[in-house]
């Protein structure tokens, strides 16, 4: 059986997202050694009326509480789109090993836009980052999702 | 009677961190009109497994819970120390009117240090900043707690 391929699992969560109308990303979390993946989440801002509850939040608060330690060392994030420096803090914080993210966001991004989190001297655990990994399916859900709300 | 003083109450939010071993930071959300306290909370990172259990992010997620909306308009966050990038894109989008402080924290601020949330082009709630609240009381409890562990 082969592996699910994280970025496509995160692409499905980011579409469930969308049909609760929710700002459509969605995150994978994924044990670098095995592949296996660990959470999967999704925004969930309006529904849970938590300003926090991002997907990569969400992703890293359910792995964390499954393995009852606060750190996520040998993990890789996968996010359909660029993390804001909320979450990069908090992917630092959980000191992921990897961030692999979809589109970029320069209006709200804080790892190549704004914050650029990782670059700061107050960033105390940089992941590995790769930007742009299947960059027009990732894009393309959020131009649908805001051009149907003008 | 007379209405709690907010920075008060996070200092013994931080007290109460501190007895449980956890980095010794308080915070208390104050509904502006009323003077009312909606939340208080502090660091719950290692006892909830929790990398995001900051005592901000804490607050906020109560209080919005509490009040069934995502976004805490005409309220202020009181906390014993300056919040990092992931605390202050929180304060940020739960569009929080007024952030005051206590200690600076050069080592991982976001507001006056690093990241500097507030005043980046993807920033787009700024909430007033008061910092240096209390100062000394804030940052003692800090130092005890970080010389106590060396």
């Amino acid at each position: 059986m082969t592996k699910p391929d994280p970025m496509a699992e995160a692409l499905k969560q980011a579409e469930a997202a969308a049909a609760l109308g929710e700002v459509p990303v969605g995150a994978v979390l994924v044990e670098m050694a095995s592949g296996e993946i660990l959470a999967r989440a999704h925004n969930l801002v309006e529904r849970d009326s938590d300003p926090t509850a991002h997907a990569e939040i969400l992703a890293i608060r359910r792995a964390a509480a499954d393995q009852g330690a606060p750190r996520l060392e040998g993990t890789a994030l996968y996010v359909t789109l660029e993390p804001c420096a909320m979450c990069a803090a908090a992917i630092s914080f959980a000191r992921i090993g990897r961030l692999v993210f979809g589109a970029y966001d320069p209006k709200g991004g804080g790892v190549d836009h704004g914050a650029r989190f990782f670059e700061q001297p107050t960033c105390h655990h940089r992941p590995e980052v790769i930007g742009g990994v299947q960059e027009q399916e990732c894009g393309a859900l959020l131009q649908a999702f805001f051009k149907a709300r003008r």
